[in-house]
């Protein structure tokens, strides 16, 4: 049986497209080596339409289908289960960019494209495709659909959702849905792209994308500024968008026990203020008009505020160097803090008007069930996105403490709190299989519900992606 | 049985929430009196939970439900079938804002707020909600999602799906789903709102929504020109993007026969040029930020495009009564087409690159079947939206013509045409009951199939607006 099905898929594939020896730990492990699947066969289509033969093959023989991008998902969504009979279906080599429209501010790429060559093909036409993230020389378009990836983008731009005009998907039945037509309006029924945006791969396949392009920033300015609390960050986040509006690109928030902990393991990173504050806000503003004036504008704007006492401290970068400082701590939080202690980092989301709550809750339920941890807070603020960090120092006194354990208490203890501040426990990740158990925890019932009735609807006999978003044999 | 359902509804709505006397033709009719339909009752809820007994009532008598916001579909979406033993279920006291978030810059209305009025909430925080139409004074949320509708503020905004955070529904089993926390990141599964958004009613009720917010405008500047074709309108569009980016708030192409008409019916109303162009577009850019020297950088820019050519001729306006001018003439195409003949318009959309190819392909062929039929062209362009008109004026020699049987053919020529170009019939307007058989003649069998099955997925009884999008008893 697995014979016939190796056959098959090098008839469908051709041999080269099949890669049954050498190292596949690539495809069957997640990045970070924390979780090791298995898999009968990996392939690797060329096309859309051997994408469809092998989904048809593997459902007639019901064998599972992990699709696989870059494999860089944060939450262990692209491998395979240990001990199924799965095939891993690459789309890496399905990585064409059809269509290159300037006029249409359209690309039309396939699934297997990685993130940086599509940056590449935009810059070419004299536009940008803006999301960005740490993995873009690696994590792929399709991928980056299915799990609705963020990025330091999300504020002005959306999540990658916003950035779909529509997708082509091969469904789990073989057939294959399209609308590559980068229409900026269409009323013809139910939009089912929105289906496929998110769905980690458990609702079919996706192998191309129609992809909205932007036009390039010519021009920039830079602040880093502190303010004495989480509400003040967020009076002076709407007063900056009522003045500029889409130039406002990043509005980062770090409360001072980060800061702290950046200058104390990396003396060579240092905050532009003169004293340690409380919070501290870093912005970055960005136009397409070379004449547009942002940072005499945002001087301006910047000394209204300071007058006012609604800015305490604050410095407008004069030089692309001084620029490149500020976002350099903003870049070292990862850094610093894995040398500082264990911490468990938090993917949690509210209202953006919700955050300062949200801190303020999250922060005392920590210390209270956590004496020994510190609150840390690195926010995506205007998304509403809240990395809320519990560190344990190394030089701290406290309890000893099994970090796995703590990290899953943290995260119970955290995820409910955003929850009961109407937030979310997964912002920008997704669920993969790590987070099954909380999805099915946290949930509305009537939503699950609906949920696994659509994905029972299109993948019936639930070999796409099984495992991930809903517990096996859902 | 009538009598059984009349007495549970007033039970759920109150004696005063059933209008079964006086005049329901406002109910009953579409809003131009073309469409005349019949219901058992018409009921007004006041909450969610007395829709989901309601829907639930209805469920459990196989009665079906029209859900009816302010009536202005332009597809007779919104009215009940005449001889089907419906209820019409008005949302108009469902009207209250239940939330209105500045710093979150979000709103939560119920889903018989109409326009108008959101448009004043919005305002009293210093924020604007940017969907723009001109059934504004009577259209309602509810109608507003559930057509997605478009508007003049596309372009900038998108249409009403991308100022969405999220949805109340009752679905049509009458259960409530709810997402009103306004995130702008959440990645816990199926995005099950944008299957709502659109779906004209036929998969359950909207109730409320979290609406986004936007920056108020401080700043504009308007111009008025002329370009040599569609082709250069196309690349003055993509340029000033590359400049002016989220400034460009409505970029509307028009041809010279459309301007000739206004022309000659309307004597007041004057195009700015000194010549009738070929071609002419009226460009709207706005700001928040007062400081942002529009006229000057648009004048800077325009002066550059006429040096080269790009633009043969332009004028900017110098002040709010002349830009006003501009925007009159635009405005005036109904009206002044109205007095010079019959005219069929489409609500067709193509790739923003494809404008031109396809406006080459849909007059060609209009003057070939219909010889004394002139094209008239009024698109936004940036949405790559166009209402292409054919019209025939009463003061030209032609066969005579019976308008209903010529409006019908023209669309089935120019449907074809934009289906042929990748694009749709129904850019903004939706499918309603009017474009069924279009929607059945013109989808990949796959796509309409998969919409079919998520419709008996979600209403195996058919009760909600049976006979919208799918045939009766589909």
């Amino acid at each position: 049986m697995a014979d016939d099905l190796l056959g098959g898929l090098a008839a469908i594939v051709g041999p080269g497209g099949v890669v049954t020896d050498g190292d596949r730990s690539r495809f069957l492990n997640d990045w970070r080596d924390k979780v090791h699947g298995d898999a009968v066969a990996v392939v690797l289509p060329r096309s859309t339409e051997e994408v469809a033969a092998v989904v048809r093959l593997a459902a007639s023989q019901s064998v599972p289908v992990v699709p696989q991008g870059g494999n860089t998902s944060m939450c262990f969504g692209s491998v395979p289960h240990a001990g199924d009979r799965s095939i891993v279906l690459s789309l890496s080599r399905m990585n064409a960019i059809r269509e290159l429209d300037r006029e249409g501010s359209a690309v039309v790429a396939e699934a297997g494209t990685v993130l940086a060559t599509l940056h590449e093909a935009a810059e070419s036409v004299g536009r940008q495709f803006p999301l960005h993230l740490g993995a873009e020389g690696t994590a792929q378009v399709g991928g980056l659909i299915s799990s609705n990836a963020g990025g330091t983008g999300a504020l002005r731009y959306g999540p990658m959702r916003d950035l779909v005009f529509g997708l082509e998907v091969v469904l789990p039945n073989g057939t294959v849905l399209s609308d590559l037509s980068a229409l900026r309006k269409d009323n013809r029924g139910y939009n089912l792209n929105h289906l496929f945006i998110g769905a980690e791969g458990t609702l079919g396949v996706v192998t191309a994308a129609a992809l909205k392009l932007h036009p390039a920033l010519h021009a920039d300015a830079d602040a880093f500024v502190s303010v004495a609390s989480p509400a003040m960050a967020l009076e002076l986040l709407a007063r900056m968008q009522d003045r500029f509006d889409t130039a406002v690109q990043a509005f980062e928030l770090l409360s001072g026990s980060q800061i702290r902990i950046v200058e104390d393991m990396l003396p060579a990173v240092r905050s532009p203020l003169a004293t340690l504050p409380d919070w501290a806000v870093v912005i970055h503003l960005g136009d397409p008009d070379h004449q547009a004036g942002l940072r005499e504008r945002l001087e301006d704007f910047l000394s209204g505020e300071l007058s006012s006492g609604r800015v305490l401290d604050g410095v407008v970068a004069r030089s692309t160097a001084q620029a490149r400082e500020f976002w350099k701590l903003r870049h070292s939080v990862t850094e610093a803090n894995l040398k500082a202690g264990f911490g468990t980092t938090l993917d949690a989301s509210v209202r953006v008007s919700a955050v300062p709550a949200f801190l303020e809750a999250a922060s005392a339920a920590l210390v209270e069930a956590f004496p020994d941890a510190i609150p840390v807070v690195v926010s995506h603020l205007g998304d509403g996105n809240v990395h809320f960090i519990a560190m344990f120092l190394y030089d701290r006194d406290g309890p000893e403490r099994d970090p796995a354990k703590t990290a899953d208490d943290v995260q119970v203890l955290i995820n409910d709190i955003a929850l009961a501040h109407g937030g979310s426990f997964s912002a920008e990740h997704g669920i993969g299989r790590k987070l099954v158990g909380e999805l099915k925890r946290l949930s509305d019932p009537n939503r699950y519900d609906l949920m696994l009735q659509i994905k029972h609807l299109l993948d019936p006999a639930g070999i796409m992606n099984p495992g991930v978003l809903f517990p096996p044999g859902s």
